[in-house]
Parts: structure tokens; C-alpha cells; sequence
């Protein structure tokens, strides 16, 4: 049988790793192999790939080059890593996928959604997740829990202003597709937390494999 | 004014370096400004991009990631290089450009022409060049001189038909868009082949830029 494929997605301090954790100890009560990976990256090449996109640098980098690579990047982390995993059965949990370039590079980079729509037409062949897991927070949590986390980040208007479009531009992909998404209000207690990602996973588990 | 820009073209032994030197000397002599450039490649993190594909490594490589790496150094590569010299009324000759994508990507790796012409009307918005020269040469008279360079290459019946498809694959794009190539017959002596070059770059020069 084939693997589920999920991924998470969401805005700074919104608590991907955590729900990571709760992710891998439900798996493992339920006894399913599975693979944690992310992106940009996942495999080796796709790694070499996420540090040439994060580097900073001298030369100005066009925002259709940034695109192009991350696109690069999630080419071969599907057909190399997901896509096998998922064929031998393991469910495959990422820390980010196509939804944060439609957020990332729509919003940072000011790229059209339909470009990015053509990429995911041509290059992924309708191979979303079965599950996209939102969690959001209002970005004064979120900020709040990075600050806590001793991370640096400025929290100046212009910060705040691209926080609050990333995370309207999460809840906007997911009102586009409903039944993929489940948005996790991740403001709530940690039980709770745990709670809304367990009740989607218990729901996923029932379904048949694509 | 605009400067032109021609691109270079051809398999292996066709004799691409030799037309580079022709094309300087008449530029030169012409005082035209010009930037001589490559692909992959071209500016420094494009060049990041080339060494990326290029090394061999033991993760397979999906077809498709090698494409959308060659289409991000070729966007970084004209946004960043070839179009800002344009700009400032220099010419830009590049040694091999998107011609080479269909031709060696398509060959060697299969990909479907309409998945590459999807890339090019995306990302390049008909920036092509105003001229490329294809140099053409039967595939045993090239195989001869990279022999006679003392390059290594293997001479099998594999390599051969390889050889025959790119030939043949370049020789289709020119057929295909016959206005903008010149096929060079590279088989002629170094004379023959100079005043082939120099006869389209006099007609270059007087036709209005785009």
C-alpha cells in the first residue's frame, strides 16, 4: 500500500517543530515506517540546491532564478526521496512544500500565481500532499515565540506587515483547497495543538491511498 | 542603441572557439563593445548553477531537475548579464544558449520540445538571440578534430548515433526557425568558414535592433 504524503506549512514561530514531534510519536504508536525530510533540500543534490538559493551574495538574484531552483530542488526531492518512500509504503512528513514558494516567492519575490501554477502543472504531474497541515498563529504569537526561542528577528513595521501577508497568503491557499488543507489554530495549548493534528491524522489513516 | 546577440551552436569538434576568435577580431575591428559569455554559465552564481550539473555524483538526477537548473542559470544569466550589456549598446556573444537545452536536454535526457518551449515563453519572454550561428559538421570530421586536440572521447557506435542525434537535433531547430539561425558549413576550410561568419555579421549590422 502506498505511503501518505504530508506536509506542514505555516509563518515563523507557529510550531512546525513541534507538531513534527507529535507527528513522528503518533507514526510510531501506529507502527508506520515513514521519513522526515524538508524543503528547499531533502536529498543530497536538493541540499546543494537549498544553500545556493539561501547563500547571500554579491550579484543580485532574479526572482524567476530563485523560483527555477527551488523548483529544481522539489523535482528531485519528489522523484528521488517522496516518491520511492511512498512506493515502499513509508508515509513521508515534510517541513515545508509547494505551497510555501506560492507564499514565499509570491509574497517575498512578487512572482504571479500563475507562473508558479504552471511549474507545478509541468513539473509535479498533480503530486501535492495528501494532507498540507496549517498551523496558524497571529503573527504577535508567533513573533513572541521566536523572541522567546533567543532567535534574532526584527520586529519593526515592515517585519510585522510581511509576517501578517504570509500569513494571509497561507490562509488563502488554504480556503483554495479545502480538503488537502487542515488549518491547525496553533495558538491554542500545546494539548490542544496535539489534539486538532492527531484528529486529522486519525482521519488520513481511514482514507484510501490516492 | 541595443547591442545584438548571437549565440553559438553546434556538437562537438564544429569548431565553436575558432568562430569566437572570428567574431572578436571583426568586432574589433568594427569598435564594437562586446561581452563574450557562456552557458551554463555566464555570471558567478550561474556559474555555481553550471558546476551543480555538471559534477557527477552518486544521487540519479532527474531529467527534469537538470532542466529547471539550466533554465535558472539561463534566467540569471540574461537578466543579470546579457541584458543589462545589451542595454549599455554592447553585442553579447554566448557560447551555446537555449538551442542547446533542446537539443541536448531533449537528446539525452528526453524531455518533450513542449515542456522546454513552456520554460522559454515563461521565463524568456522571446528574448532570444537576434542571430545564431550553428556550426555544422559531419559527425566524423568533428569526432576527428577532438581527436586531433587529444581530448579523450570515445569512438563507439553509442557515442556515434549520439553524436548523429545532436547533429541532427540542431539542424531541426535551424529548420525551425530559419530567420533567426545561419548554418555555418564548419567542414570548409578555416577561410571558408571565417567569410561565412563575417558575411552574416555584415548583415547583422546593418538590420535595425529589435
Amino acid at each position: 500500500m502506498t505511503g501518505k504524503f504530508i506536509s506542514l506549512e505555516g509563518g515563523e514561530g507557529a510550531g512546525k517543530s513541534s507538531a513534527i514531534k507529535v507527528i513522528q510519536n503518533w507514526l510510531e504508536q501506529q507502527g508506520i515506517d515513514y521519513v522526515l525530510t524538508r524543503e528547499p533540500g531533502g536529498t543530497p543534490m536538493a541540499e546543494e540546491i537549498r544553500k545556493l538559493v539561501l547563500s547571500t551574495r554579491d550579484e543580485a538574484v532574479a526572482p524567476n532564478t530563485e523560483l527555477l531552483l527551488v523548483f529544481a530542488s522539489r523535482v528531485q526531492h519528489l522523484s528521488e526521496k517522496i516518491l520511492p518512500a511512498m512506493a515502499q509504503g513509508k508515509w513521508v512528513i515534510s517541513d515545508r512544500f509547494v505551497d510555501s514558494s506560492y507564499v514565499y516567492q509570491g509574497i517575498a519575490r512578487g512572482i504571479d500565481e500563475s507562473i508558479i501554477d504552471g511549474l507545478v502543472a509541468t513539473f509535479l504531474k498533480g503530486q501535492l500532499p495528501d494532507k498540507t497541515l496549517l498551523l496558524d498563529v497571529p503573527v504577535e504569537i508567533g513573533m513572541r515565540r521566536v523572541q522567546t526561542r533567543g532567535e534574532t528577528n526584527r520586529l519593526d513595521g515592515e517585519s510585522l506587515l510581511f509576517h501578517e501577508k504570509v500569513r494571509h497568503g497561507f490562509l488563502k491557499r488554504a480556503a483554495q483547497d479545502a480538503a488537502r488543507f487542515a488549518v491547525i489554530d496553533a495558538s491554542q495549548s500545546i494539548e490542544s495543538v496535539e489534539q486538532q493534528i492527531i484528529t486529522q491524522l486519525n482521519q488520513l489513516i481511514v482514507e484510501p491511498s490516492a
